[in-house]
């Protein structure tokens, strides 16, 4: 298992320190404590940042202080870019949800992931955005897409947190079971059309395509592990042997 | 189509008025419209609240004013305390997600959600607990377990938003199709572990146990439609008359 570092959180340019130390208590409301700042307005450190962060103050001592934000994501694997869907820059646009799942990923193997967020009211430059390998957009209300820069933290560090949790949770769910792969799922459809097709499930005629559709849609949307596909096949046999005189 | 009702999100005593402008926002942001105050500390208008608003100052505006917390609440079929896990009190505890994906299938079969946020500081009392039919709390970093109310807010209009466009999603792809009612799936469960049980499918005994508990799981996991349901019934009873010699 290769060592983890968690996401970096990126601030690009913050104006106000109220906003910045807001934004470190986003982080660590769920557990990030990697913060970068690039080129703040009012300079390094700021008082007015470190009374918003109370609780969050160490992310502030810690903070990394960047002159660009090249520099700031110079060791990432994957950059991420909260802005608006941007015009004539052509990325992947992703939801918190989608993009921090990826970065759970990304995170587990070893790999390093910056998340980038623009400065109030201005929001982000193309020359930023073009640094990220995708965007990631809040599926905000159209009608009112205001959200500040501390919210955005907040929804970016939640989601982070989800992620990396339902990762874990997965691996101890999981721990033992085995999914059943698409051929075990294929060869039970097709076991069980075969044996229907021949003791005349698929009855009257008119109706035996939809039944079959039916069927097999069935089995291909069924998340089944291993266990799952073997008590059907042994449900099958069961039941067929009783019948046909096979038994 | 029953006609639908969005959530309504009821601040019990709220004690800022700044506080009531921005979850307002936050609301409005994720384009939720349906506030409720109970008591508010500082009397009601509140320009505190209103210059704290802004773009949603509406919501202010059209925001019922009660005394109580049942008043609020008496026209809701579910009801949903945000809060830490209360001590004591036996109710089911969801994340902020799977809460407003419930919510959202209340909401689209005609139901009425209300969703409940404690006053700051103090948190929820446990007479206005008692309310709910189910506890929402946010998986928070144990070491800073300090959401605002907006902040609180924030995520749960996000996850109403993700909830109801995701469920909107899914009806448009299944359009036409019906999901079978958990009452369905446990029939068809019942069914098939009676049938199998007479003819002797749980063999030997002391694996009968391990093996209905990987059937029964199998049911409950599996997102099946009506008519999924049909053909499975279908299925057993078909290979069932073949062998039973009932047919």
């Amino acid at each position: 298992m290769p060592e983890t570092v968690p996401p970096a959180f990126v601030l690009i340019r913050p104006q106000m320190g109220e906003n910045i130390g807001a934004a470190a208590r986003a982080m660590w409301n769920f557990g990030l404590a990697r913060m970068r700042l690039v080129d703040p307005r009012d300079g390094w450190p700021n008082p007015a940042a470190a009374a918003m962060a109370s609780g969050a103050g160490r992310l502030l001592d810690a903070a990394g202080l960047y002159a660009t934000t090249p520099e700031a994501v110079a060791d990432a694997t994957r950059v991420y870019a909260t802005t608006a869907r941007p015009r004539g820059l052509t990325k992947p646009v992703l939801t918190p949800e989608e993009a921090m799942r990826e970065a759970a990923g990304i995170v587990a193997e070893g790999g390093r992931v910056a998340v980038l967020f623009g400065p109030e009211r201005t929001g982000m430059e193309n020359d930023d955005i073009a640094l990220a390998n995708a965007i990631v957009s809040v599926p905000v209300n159209p009608e009112f897409p205001s959200l500040n820069l501390a919210q955005c933290v907040l929804l970016m560090a939640y989601e982070w947190r989800r992620a990396a949790e339902a990762a874990e949770a997965r691996r101890d769910e999981m721990a033992g079971a085995t999914w059943a792969t698409a051929g075990d799922v294929e060869s039970l459809a097709r076991t069980y059309e075969a044996r229907l097709e021949e003791t005349g499930f698929f009855f009257p005629a008119d109706k035996a395509p939809g039944m079959k559709m039916t069927l097999r849609n069935l089995w291909s949307r069924m998340p089944l592990t291993r266990p799952d596909v073997q008590i059907l096949h042994g449900i099958l046999r069961h039941l067929a042997r009783r019948g046909g005189g096979a038994g």
